[in-house]
């Protein structure tokens, strides 16, 4: 966590900016991008980044020098290590010369996001700190309009991508779940599903806190329409839950 | 849903404010605690309300009519029913009155939190809105400098009063976890890491965002002095995470 901003070099911020509604970000994940001058964020190979659209708001105009980490978006090709391995190289050189990165994350830094792999690159030669953000989980528990958890329920996330069976095995145990990184994934989830006996017990949401928001029963959900960032809510006893 | 304050009805908004650090609640909670004329939150039987601190140095001031919720803050105790049911007409009142009320949670109002028993005496009569907030989990991780999960883990939240035999067979099933609300069930938790074999994956962290934060490998914990919220992080595979 050295050396300091006090001699001389810049701060790398990990920014969790939440689930996508702009207001959404917190006061010191707004009062930091603000503040610095060099923003990096995720980007798709070609096109527009999510995670810069939720701030736009703030950060249109501003003049900023902005760095678009861009890769694949696909979950199968994960983790582009000569990405991160370049992008730790011109976030460094910010920081050597003294000025201040914010890193820009969906959600959470720290909770199944790629920030990590900037951080274990990082963190030994520089300043880095951590602003934790709302994850699109608790965005997804406002928009279904029900507790994802109480009292001494257990609560368990769940990638989609795991193997069929391990998600059956693990949802049999589950006071609650939230199935995540649904996309491709989906027909084989609700398969999982149904086969569980819990289609009834879950919900499916896309977007969640955006104007494009939709919460749907699983049954009525096309499967060739299922964005990566969508998820399965899941709930054995939650009265609210019930169709 | 309905009414809706277009009719003359107030809203009452499910606010969370965050882990501690009055900088991390959201600009949309920020906003519409400065518009509400009602503000209510739990509090202990006597004393400062924990959650009414964080937001403090916003609401301080202001002149607000404010709406401590009271009542025992030992998990044991837990719902207080006829607190929820004489708080639910309190507050049904001021929305009755056209008076938007914007009850305050702790970390995330959907997640182990207690505004749903509000929520499912109210959502029926009164339009209810739920603001989304950074979760103490969230915060742990950032305290921690580590990642909470990755890629495919699981990732499991697991109530501390479980009996022991349940945290173990649960976290022996686990990628990652987080076992919240351990005060007085310290020892029985640290019994049950120690068995397993996890001490040297497992973090104590309590207060965390707070300047009093403090993160503690497991036997330099003090069993006396773990408050109600506090938790504790295991990684069975990160390497950050090894003593």
């Amino acid at each position: 966590m050295t050396p300091s901003t006090t001699n001389g070099f810049g701060t790398l911020y990990g920014i969790g900016v939440g689930p996508g509604d702009p207001e959404l970000i917190t006061l010191k994940a707004h009062r930091l991008l603000m503040a610095a001058p060099v923003i990096a964020f995720p980007a798709p190979i070609e096109g527009e980044s999510f995670t810069r659209r939720i701030v736009a708001p703030y950060l249109d105009g501003t003049g900023k020098e902005e760095i678009p980490v861009r890769m694949p978006m696909s979950a199968d090709r994960f983790p582009a290590q000569e990405v991160y391995d370049r992008t730790s190289r011109e976030l460094g050189a910010h920081l050597n010369a003294g000025r201040d990165v914010a890193y820009l994350c969906q959600g959470d830094p720290f909770f199944y996001g790629s920030f990590m792999y900037l951080y274990s690159r990082m963190a030994d030669d520089f300043r880095v700190e951590i602003v934790p953000g709302v994850s699109s989980i608790m965005a997804g528990g406002a928009a279904l309009g029900a507790a994802l958890a109480s009292r001494n329920d257990t609560f368990t996330v769940l990638p989609g991508p795991l193997p069929a069976e391990e998600l059956a095995a693990r949802l049999a145990t589950a006071d609650a779940a939230v199935i995540i990184k649904v996309g491709s994934h989906f027909e084989k989830i609700r398969g999982v599903l149904a086969a569980s006996d819990l289609l009834s017990r879950s919900r499916y949401i896309e977007r969640a806190t955006l104007e494009t928001e939709c919460v749907l029963p699983i049954e009525e959900v096309d499967p060739g329409q299922v964005p990566y960032f969508s998820m399965i809510l899941v709930h054995k006893r939650g009265d609210a839950w019930k169709t």
